[in-house]
C-alpha cells in the first residue's frame, strides 16, 4: 500500500502519473491532499499514523517544498519526494528543499516532475519484500526496453526522415 | 520578547550575531535549539505556544531549511528566517527553502548568514508598537551612518594608501 | 496603515494580490508608483516621511531591484520586499538584489511574485501590536486550513480521477 | 544486505559515513570500487548480479555521475544515489546527473555528500519487510531526538554564551 | 561514417540538424535510437562494435544524460555529445551530465541543442585524415562568411529599418 | 558617432531599441552585422578601423558572446556589450561571456537585452566631452521622471483598481 | 577626474587595483567611502554634485549592491560598477544587482572583482575627448601585448617544464 | 601534432596535465601562450597557420574564455576547449563561454579543468586516421580499467577500513 500525498490540488496534474504507474504495477494506493503548512496538526496526525497503512509514501511538493521532508521526519516509512516544477525557478527551489535534508532524515528524491519514477521506485522498494513485485519490476523494465527496441527497428528500417514524418503526422 | 531558534548547534556561531544585536537594542530574547525534523512533536508544541511568549521569532536553518517555514505555519507570530551558508551550495538551498514559501505562509527572509539583520528587523517590527524602540532603531541607523562617516573622513583625509596600510596593520 | 510602492506599473498585475489580501484583513493601505532610479529625490522624500503614515511598507521590484532596500535604508518602518519575476533570470536577480542586504539594513523578503504573502506578513507584523489583527491572522490561517480540508475530503471521497475531471471542467 | 559502490577511492572519505551508519543499524553490507566508465563490462556484470545479493544498493559518484543511474538501469534492486561534492560546481553537477533520471529508471537521490542519509534510507527500505529493522529505525529517530533534546536543555540552562564557549573549547 | 544515436525519439526534432548538416558535407551516417538506461545490454553491444563502423559518434541526450559518456567509456571512437534542452532546467542538467566526465573518458561536448555543430565538429575531425573533407570544412566556413557578408551589405545599403521590415514580412 | 554591431540579424529585434534611443538623443550611428566567428578577418579589419569613425561601440551578442570582448581587444574605443537572451540559459551564458573579461580588456556590460540602456550609456559617455549631450542626458532623465510622476499622480488619484482597469483595456 | 566610491572599507583591498591602474594612466581621482544604505542623504548629496567634479565614476559594491545603480540614477556622469565577490554566492548577487538595471539607468558593469578593468574602461571613456589619453590607452594595450609576447617567447624557447619550474620558484 | 595554447601562464598549472598525457600517448605537441584579447593580431596569424602544423588544437581559457572559440572560428582544425576554474563562478563562466558556440563554429568542450581529458580526446581524434594511436587509446582505456580493478580487489580483500587507513597514511 502506497500513500500519495500532495500539498495542493494544483500538483494533481503532475502527480497523476504516479497513480497511473502504480495501477500498472497493481499496487494499491490512496491519494490525499494535505498541506504541511496550512494544516500542520492534521499533517502531523496523518504522518504519525502512516506506518499503520503504508509501505511507502510518495509526496509531491513545489517551491519551499517541506512536505516530503516533514513526513520523513515523523514516520519510519520510506518517503519518496517529487519536486514540482515552478515557473520562476524551474523547480530548483523544490529540488533543493526536498533533497538537501539534514543528517538522519533522508527523502528519496526523484527528478523534477518525476511522479512516474516515484511510482517505479515505490515498486522497486516493495519488491524488496515481494518476489511477485520483483517480477513485475523486471517486466516493466522489459516493457521499457521493448518500447525503445521497436523504435530502434523502425528508424533503422524506414530511416529518420520517414520516422520524423510519422511523428509529425 | 524575541524567540531565537535554530535546528542545530552548528548554526550557533552564525546566529550569535542576532543575540549580540538584540542586546544592543535592549530587546529580551531566549535562545533554544529545536529541530523540526528530529523532534517534530517538541517543535510543534513549541511553535503552538510561541504566541504566548514572543513578539517575533528568529529561526536559522541551513540546507533543506524547513524550520522557519514550519514555525510560520503554526504560529501567528511573525517569523524571520536566516538562511545558513552551506558548503556545497553556498546557502542557495537554505535561501530557496526559506523564501519560496507557498501562498498564505510568509517567512520574512534575510540574507544568507544575515543573523544580525534578523535582529535589526525584529527591532523594526517591535518598533511598530513601541515608540522607544522606534527611537532605538533610528539611533542604530545613526550609528551605522556615523561609523561610515568616520571612515569617509579618514580616507578623504589620509588617502587610501595610508588607510589601507592602517587596515592591514 | 500599509504603504505599497512599486517602481513601475508593469508590476501592478503581480502586486494587486497584496492589495486584495490586505482588503481581506481589513487593513488600510495606499498604493503608489515611485521609482528609486527615475525619481530619486521624490523617492527619498517619500521614504523620509513614511514613518509618519505607515506601520509597514510593501515594496515590489524586479531586476536590479533597489527599491525595497533603499526604502529600508531611509525609514525605520519595516520594509517587506517582493521580488518580481523577470523573463531572463526568472526573478533570481530580483531576489538577490532584495534579500542580500548589507549588515544593518534588513528587508523582509518573501517569495518571487509573493505579493499575497507580503500582505499576510504585514498582517502578522501589525498583529504584534493589535490583538484584533492577531485574531484575524488566526482566522486567515483557519481559512487556509479549511480550504485544504475541503479538498482533502473531496479527493478522499470521490477519488483522484473524479477530482481531476472536476478541475479540468 | 546492502551493496555499496563508488567509482573512485577518492569518494571513500565521504562514503564511509554510510558504512558507519549501516553498522549502527546492524545491517550487513559489502563495499566495492567499480567505475561505470573505466570498466563498463565489469560494472555491467556486477549490476546484473546485484539482485542475487543485495536488498538495496548505495552508489556514490561525483561530476558526470553515471554510476547510480546506470546501476538503476540494470538491476531491479532499489538504488540510492549519493551526489559527491565537486570543487568547481559544488556537487550540482553530481546532483543533476543522479536525480534527473529519465522516465522509468529512478534513482533515490539524497543530499550532496549525504552518505549517512543513504544508509538511513536503506534501513527505512529494509524496514518495509523487516519489523525488527523498523524498530531500529524508530530507535534511531529517537536517538536523533534525544541528541537535540540534550542540546536544547543545555542551552536553555546555561545560556548561549556558555554553550558557545563550551563548543569552542 | 558517423554514427548518430539518441536515447529517445523525442530528441529527433533537435538531432535532425545533425543529419541535414552531415548531408551537406557528404558524410555518410546512420541514425539509431538506443537508450543506455532502457536497454543497457543492447547499448553495450552497440558501443562495443562502434569502432568497426564509425569514425565519429554523435550522441544526443537530455536530463541525466548518460548516453554520450557511457558510449565514450566503451568505444575508442571519439564521441560528440549534444546536451538536449530540458523544460525545468533549460538543459543545464544535460550539459553537466555530458561535459563533467571523469578523468580519462572525454566527451566532446557542444552547445545545448547544438546538433548542427556536432555535425560540423564531426566533419572537422574527419578532415584530420581526409584532405577533401578539409576542403569542404573550409568551403563551409566560407559559406558561413558569405551568408553574413550578404546581410552586412544589405543592412549597410538599405538601413536597419528596411532590413527589419523585410525580416518581419 | 556610435557604431552598432551585432553578429546575427536574429539580434536585430532586440538591438533596434538602441537605434531608436540614439535617435532620441540625436546621436548619429551606423548599424552593421559582422560575426567575429564567421568572418574573423572582416571583423578584425572593422575593429581595427573603428577608432577612425566611432566615439563608442555598442555590440550585441548571445550565447558564447565573443563579439563585444573581441572588439574591446582590438580598438581603444569604449565598447558597450549587450548580452542577448537565450532560450536555454536565459542569457546568463551571454552575460558571463561578455562581463567576465580578463584584466586589461573591459567591456561596459549592460543588462540582458538592455539595448536601450546601451544607447543611454553611449549618450552618457559622449556627454563627457559634449556639454549639449550632457544637457540631453539630463533632459532624458527628467523625461523618465516625468513619466513615472504622471503614473504616480494617476494611481494616487484614481486608485489602483481603476488604474489596472485602464492598463488592461 | 575619476570619482571612486565604495560602500565599505572591506572593499578597499579589491578596489585598490582601480587606483593603481589610474595612476598608470596618469588620471586624477579621489577615493571615498559612502554607503547608499547607511547614509542615503550624504550619498544623495554626493551623487548630485558628482557632475561638477568627475568625468567618470567607479563604484564598487557587493551583495545587494545598490551603490552603482543609485549613483547612475542621480548623476548624468557615466558610472562603472564593480561587483565585489561574496563568500556565499561568489559575487553573482553583486553582479545581478549591478548589471540588471531598469530601462533608462545604465551601469557600465565589469567583471566580478574587476577593479582594474574599471580603471581601464574609465581611461577609454576619457579618451573619447582626450587624444593624449587615447594614446595612453593604446600604449597600455601594447604593454599588455608585450607582456604576453615575452611569455610566449620564453615558453617557446625554454619549454613548458622549465617555464613552470621558473613560476614555481 | 597537437597545438596547445593558453591565454595566460596562470593556466599552465592546470594545462600541464594535457602535456603529460600527450607524452603518455607519444603524441608530439608544442605549447604556447597567446592571448586572443591582448594580442589579437598575433593570435589571428597563429590560428590562420594552425592548419599547416596541427592535427588538433587544445585551448585552455578562463572567465570570458574566447580563445578556444576564436581559434575554432579561424582554423579548420578541430579545437578542444578546456574551461579553467575561476574563483568567483567556479568555472561556469568559462564553460558557458566555450561550449555555447554559435551555429557553424563548434568547440569540443571538456570538463572544467579537464586538461587531461583534452589530451585523451586529442588521441581519440588522431586515432581516426592512425591505427597505432587507436591501439594506444585502447591500451590507455585498459590501463584505466586495470587501475580501478586493482583498487576493487584491494578493498574487497582488506576491507574499506584498512583501505582508508592506507589512503590516509
Amino acid at each position: 500500500m502506497v500513500g500519495i500525498v500532495m500539498g495542493s490540488d494544483s500538483d494533481l496534474g503532475i502527480m497523476k502519473a504516479a497513480m497511473e504507474t502504480l495501477d500498472k504495477f497493481g499496487i494499491e494506493y490512496d491519494v490525499t491532499i494535505i498541506s504541511a503548512h496550512r494544516m500542520p496538526d492534521v499533517f502531523y496526525d496523518w504522518a504519525s499514523h502512516a506506518e499503520e497503512k503504508y509501505d511507502v509514501i510518495i509526496a509531491g511538493a513545489g517551491g519551499a517544498a517541506h512536505l516530503p521532508g516533514m513526513a520523513a521526519a515523523i514516520t519510519p516509512v520510506p518517503v519518496i519526494g517529487v519536486p514540482i516544477y515552478t515557473k520562476s525557478l524551474g523547480g530548483v527551489d523544490s529540488l533543493y528543499s526536498i533533497v538537501q535534508m539534514p543528517s538522519g532524515i533522508p527523502v528519496a528524491t526523484v527528478a523534477i516532475n518525476g511522479a512516474k519514477n516515484a511510482a517505479v521506485l515505490a515498486a522497486k522498494i516493495i519488491s524488496v519484500k515481494d518476489p511477485s513485485m520483483r517480477q513485475k519490476v523486471k517486466d516493466f523494465a522489459k516493457g521499457l526496453k521493448d518500447g525503445v527496441m521497436e523504435k530502434k527497428s523502425k528508424i533503422e528500417n524506414i530511416g529518420w526522415k520517414a520516422y520524423l514524418d510519422d511523428m509529425n503526422k
